[in-house]
């Protein structure tokens, strides 16, 4: 039994009651939203009871409109970069600062000890890709349907709660990105591209999806169909090989619901910011109401070095308009892995876009948070907005250079000038008039 | 005569020219763009030649819906901080991180003689509160209308390009702010609504709003018609006050334009996502289509330490939807003056939503630039890219971490794993292939 056969049997499991608690959703809506494939609660069962000795036990969160947005961290190391205790530092600042959930992207160093670590370590669910540890030995045109299974089955065994796999990309898709200005830009995409190229047959985890899906039944193990023609670029977005993969992936949807493998769809990208919304409606038309976790979309590509406020743009957009799970993007995005810094500034641009657009599309309860801040705000009560603020030690540093810190007032216009205290004046003097 | 008057009469003024040349757009556009009110050119005839010895001509931008999107950066000694040092280089800074246009809003040390070092070393145009200057030295309460009408004459007079002046806060809106969680957050605002309870007379700018006028367009200062009942946190957004203080704007706009002054109206402020497209509409239909300036608008209030991304989401929602001007917001915002590295990292992500808004409402040209950084990208051609984004410098810092400049990949993937060289290699095959 996985949640979603669970929920179409009217049963509500212990990972949907918690979830109910977190969000201040009863336990039957998230029963009857995850029966619906709208809501998504990637929960491995050997992850729900911790894995290796003294692993740290998952705590479920929702994936779904019908309740709060998610935001997701890469991390990972890579061939150029493969330290497990960087990566374990990584996944610590991540949860610290918001991440919902965690992807190991490593492509490099000991990636099975490390993905294990992860888990073992890890209290939110850990997504792979798993056709990077499928190829580090070897080259992608020697893979093998064999292998592909195997390294599946590997990592569903080892506690893995949600799997990109590149099943939506086919042969006859792959043509349609001579008129892309920068083709494919998903690396599980382009390696399967090649494979498909080099064998002159169609792409294997389309062919084996049923065995696949048959894997991660097994394990509760969630789908997240990757995008492997995700626009890399704004002249890109929107186009025929981005639709096309979409179309697919809309199919599997039902396929791997079907089978019973709860499922989130994968997005864009790059994306102009006037097209988002059409994006967000197009994909829960196609995909049956299947959670969308988009990377960004960045609104520009003008700005490499702040593609974590580029895409944090257009992932409030997307929050607002459809997408129910925001994949981070970091300062480092377009340049390099990373560093744990760049990790905290991107899940931190992403709770902003995670939660301006709870607000936007009026989730309730999402704007009690701003209202009791700005109250504190208005109250000039410092300590109170440090200690409700996201990020309140950063904010009670830039404020404390100048200002000690039991001073009623900051320093961008001192005590006299301070328009909030002479708006509480002004306010008091009403009253008094009545 | 003014930029207004001069296209009203069908002339071609070389400032106009000058706009023309950098926007790609016919002189004949901005003539008549100006002389519709959509276009505002802020250049007091004494920045046009330079002032004071040696001063820095201005090189006049355009403001409005018909060019691309222009930020501002606020800077300004503050009662605690007040080193017109610091502030020349934070000028620096502001244009070198791509400001068109500075606000000295100065409230600490030598208020005069900072303005007067900013207007000559200051090639964009400079803006500046008026009201701020008036009250150094004596409580609002005795601020007089002759003081009020000297102060405005005298900065008019040192070459500031566009003044706020709030002369739409009535005194009938001030009981509105009863309502609100936040009250009054405008500074000048706040201080006006202080004088006019206290002499329980209506404001003065709105009193003296012709004799403002004729002052104004004497040195060709544009108007840029302060929004003193900005909201200061999401629940206090789109309200009664925001909007009765929107209406006596529009009716100034008409004034301004009669009297022969270029006018710019401010907008909020803190607004949930999903209510700022409502509020460009309104403004445009409610002010005739004049420049709309609006700060931020910030999304959360949540986010202290981290507003220039909280607002640079809503500037671009503003700036795809009817915004021209953007007033950046910094890192500092609600918690103190912020330094130069603030200013710059408001700039960045102010021009990023300018730039993103641009592209979003389909400015003719604006995606040249990401379309050839995205070719650059493609190419792997890191020299270019670097040269093409808008902070090279940083972007190349970050990739120069862990690889060497003339490398052909980055740390991400390293160099068999890169999807942008293995998409290449499948483009030039299917090329091949015919």
């Amino acid at each position: 039994m996985t949640q979603l056969t669970e929920a179409l049997a009217g049963t509500i499991t212990p990972q949907m009651q918690r979830v109910a608690a977190r969000e201040s959703v009863s336990p039957e809506t998230i029963r009857d939203e995850v029966a619906a494939g709208r809501l998504v609660i990637p929960a491995n069962r050997l992850h729900i009871r911790g894995t290796g000795e003294g692993g740290v036990k998952l705590d479920p969160i929702g994936i779904g409109r019908a309740v709060t947005t998610k935001i997701n961290a890469n991390i990972g190391a890579s061939p150029i970069n493969s330290c497990s205790q960087d990566e374990l530092l990584k996944l610590n600042w991540a949860v610290k600062y918001g991440a919902d959930t965690v992807m190991d992207l490593s492509t490099g160093g000991d990636l099975d000890g490390i993905r294990s670590q992860m888990i073992e370590n890890s209290s939110v669910p850990l997504g792979t890709v798993p056709i990077y540890s499928m190829i580090v030995d070897k080259s992608v045109e020697d893979l093998t349907c064999d292998d592909i299974l195997a390294a599946i089955k590997a990592q569903a065994a080892q506690g893995v709660d949600f799997v990109t796999i590149h099943a939506g990309l086919l042969k006859s898709h792959i043509p349609l990105i001579q008129k892309r200005k920068m083709g494919i830009v998903s690396r599980g995409g382009s390696l399967l591209a090649k494979w498909m190229i080099h064998h002159n047959r169609e792409n294997p985890l389309y062919e084996m999806f049923d065995e696949i899906s048959g894997i991660l039944a097994e394990y509760d193990v969630a789908y997240s169909l990757g995008d492997g023609l995700r626009p890399g670029c704004l002249a890109d977005a929107s186009d025929e090989a981005q639709f096309a993969e979409l179309e697919v992936l809309g199919q599997l949807v039902t396929r791997a619901r079907a089978a019973g493998v709860q499922t989130i769809v994968e997005g864009p990208g790059h994306v102009p910011f006037d097209q988002i919304e059409m994006n967000m409606t197009r994909q829960a038309a196609v995909c049956d109401g299947a959670p969308f976790y988009v990377l960004g979309p960045i609104v520009t590509d003008a700005f490499p070095g702040y593609d974590h406020i580029t895409s944090a743009i257009g992932a409030t957009a997307a929050a607002t308009y459809g997408a129910s799970f925001l994949c981070y993007v970091t300062p480092a995005e377009h340049l390099g892995l990373p560093n744990a810094e760049e990790v905290k500034q991107g899940c931190i641009a992403y709770k902003i876009a995670a939660h301006a657009g709870d607000v936007a599309r009026g989730l309730p309860g999402a704007r009690d948070w701003d209202d009791k801040i700005s109250d504190a705000r208005a109250n000039l009560d410092w300590k109170c907005q440090f200690e409700l603020a996201f990020d309140g030690e950063t904010a009670a540093a830039i404020r404390g250079r100048d200002i000690q810190e039991d001073s009623d007032y900051c320093s961008m216009c001192g005590r006299d000038w301070c328009a909030v205290r002479i708006s509480n004046e002004l306010k008091a003097s009403l009253a008094e008039q009545g």
